[in-house]
């Protein structure tokens, strides 16, 4: 019996998630959600009661478009939660459903199935930083659409639609990262109006959709507009979602929804054919999480949780930052995206803020041209209340001298 | 409340695992293990333990490398494993481990990084079919090397590797799907000098590696050959494996062994970064299983009953079919390859077969060309011994009467 010397094993053993910061930092750059709040306790019920039940299907090659147990909880959960939107609810089609192995590799696969390297894509000027590197492995050149405080701008759209021929456009419709915006109903139907117009595929990343929340009064959050998922027949438009910011990121399990001649493409791809569909040992369990109405549950206490950590950051904002700094206080998603006097560059500031123990993401990270030095991103996702208030007052001291 | 359909409900909840056959036929050509061998309650239970220490990290976003204890479990399982070919242990190293969401996931994750649309692969003729699926994905063209009763021949993988130029060459060293054969410890000393000198890659497929079995007087195992894992000084192995076959493919979960330059390419795949690795919450499970013993115990079971349904069948091929059938007892594995005389085209055969209720992979799927007309593939891995029997009794009226 060989074994591997304690200090490797311990080296290795230090090696579980992603690392952004030193430890001792707070750094309000990262943008997961807590470890503490991840319900592994759903995950291991819900697999004790397939064992139980000796249903060893979610061990087997799975069907390409994903289990349909998956699809068929999904669709009625998503039907559900149309109630979010304040629309009629209408039958979400479980048939337009293909199951993904998250987010991340959805785009990946979009773009390994819709483009070529050299096309052109858009995407919003900011935009999630991340999907930028996957559009730079596929040989594609990056073009930002500009964006106002309700969201993508329809004029530049219109105009960068016509003038470079995109293979698609690439959008955060709600609780946009980084700016938190969420894009008004108006403009939803103008944009997939546009898009259809010019043969264009809308890759929308819709991951933040379910994640609304009430304004400073409290209450229940105020209906937002429906997601581009509900324009499927515009033939355009591909929803991407996953469970990572509802559920948990490790699962590497997510959906796309769009016609059937996109599915289907998607589908046919080796990957799939050849490996039995995307992931389904994590589809089965999160189907029984889906059905039981747990996962609707969890939802529900995370809106609450965010809901709360935002009130604390805005009041903290309000606190201990410049009055110069502007933001909006987000209805969606995970983020607050701040402003600076012309001038500041936040990047700048970026070492004493980890000196001092707390972080943040600097603007330029999401600009496709190296651009918005006056900005950073926040979120609320991975830390309780009282390290949110202390990180935000040490914020405050670090640009307290800046400006 | 709104509701699916009761038959919508039904239909979706048939849709689990892949279709290849019509149900009422024992389809030999299903290469996958059997549903009722899956060890979904070793799953539950590594589950459990992570609840009960509340491990929440499996639910995060992982490291991009993969977690650090599915590496270091991984490390002292291989190393222990080498008992198999009988060449003296060294340590697997940790650090050189990538972990992937599965073997397809990982083929096509090499193509994206090493290739470019137009660039021709080289494969073994016979080769995994949907492997080529894949590869046309990738806009690449696919040429075929010979192979002999010992797997690929490297004066035909000489000459090809100095006219194509490839980006790489794919093989299938160990229980090489679909001929069985496994490649001996000469030809892979050559295989991987003849990759270097040329500068080529050499994308090893080496899923069957630890399925070898013992020979028809029964006993351990004959020492098989070093995997191509061995050689990654090279600089041109990448030595792709997975826990479909040894454990389950509904995990999505595997592994790449090469060099760290190859490794560190892999790495930074957008889709890696942006995910957070390919496949925490599995990798995190399988760690447990490895690292208390219990996959390697399920591994001994699982070549057991391999061992013994290969007898099963070999008696059962001696008994039914045809003399003028040929073909070599498998040593590691999942297939039998039967040749049958010039002139047979055992495609032709397949309706008949089925209707009758057995089936088979006809000889030309596995072919770069359409050729190899007169072969099949067998697999008894989806099937417990009284059904292999009686498949193949089956075959055996189908194919005497075409002789």
């Amino acid at each position: 019996m060989t074994g591997l010397p304690d200090e490797v094993r311990r080296r290795l053993q230090s090696q579980t998630t992603q690392l952004w910061s030193p430890p001792g930092v707070i750094d309000l750059g990262i943008g997961q959600p807590q470890n503490e709040i991840l319900p592994l306790e759903l995950f291991s019920a819900a697999l004790a009661k397939a064992a139980r039940e000796r249903q060893s299907y979610p061990l087997q090659y799975g069907i390409e478009r994903g289990d349909g147990y998956l699809r068929a909880a999904l669709s009625e959960f998503l039907t559900e939660q149309q109630a979010l939107t304040g629309t009629p609810a209408s039958q979400v089609d479980p048939d337009l459903i293909l199951v993904t192995n998250g987010n991340s590799q959805a785009i990946d696969l979009c773009c390994a199935a819709f483009t070529r390297p050299g096309d052109v894509v858009l995407v919003e000027e900011p935009t999630y930083f991340l999907a930028l590197k996957i559009f730079r492995d596929h040989g594609l050149t990056v073009v930002g659409v500009p964006v106002d405080g309700d969201g993508l701008r329809m004029d530049a759209l219109e105009e960068a639609l016509a003038r470079y021929r995109p293979a698609f456009l690439y959008t955060i419709p709600a609780g946009h990262n980084p700016t938190g915006v969420t894009l008004p109903e108006d403009r939803r139907r103008r944009l997939v109006e546009l898009a259809a117009e010019h043969g264009v595929l809308v890759l929308a990343d819709e991951v933040y959709h379910l994640l609304r929340y009430p304004g400073p009064d409290g209450g229940a959050a105020p209906p937002g507009p429906a997601p581009l998922a509900a324009q499927l027949d515009s033939g355009v438009v591909l929803s991407l979602n996953t469970f990572s910011k509802i559920l948990a990121p490790g699962l590497r399990l997510g959906w796309v929804q769009a016609a059937e001649p996109l599915l289907a493409r998607l589908e046919g791809r080796g990957q799939l054919v050849s490996g039995g569909g995307l992931n389904p040992f994590s589809a089965a369990i999160v189907a029984t999480l889906l059905a039981d109405g747990s996962a609707a549950q969890y939802l529900a206490g995370l809106r609450a949780t965010f809901a709360e950590r935002i009130a604390v950051m805005d009041e903290a904002l309000r606190a201990h930052l410049p009055a110069q700094v502007s933001y909006r206080r987000p209805d969606a998603g995970y983020f607050f995206w701040l402003r600076f006097p012309d001038g500041v560059d936040t990047a700048e500031a970026l070492p004493r803020a980890r000196a001092l123990g707390s972080g943040f993401q600097p603007g330029r990270a999401f600009s496709t041209t190296g651009g918005l030095p006056e900005y950073l991103r926040l979120s609320f996702a991975y830390y309780a209340a009282p390290d949110l208030r202390a990180a935000v007052e040490t914020l405050g001291k670090v640009f307290g001298r800046l400006i």
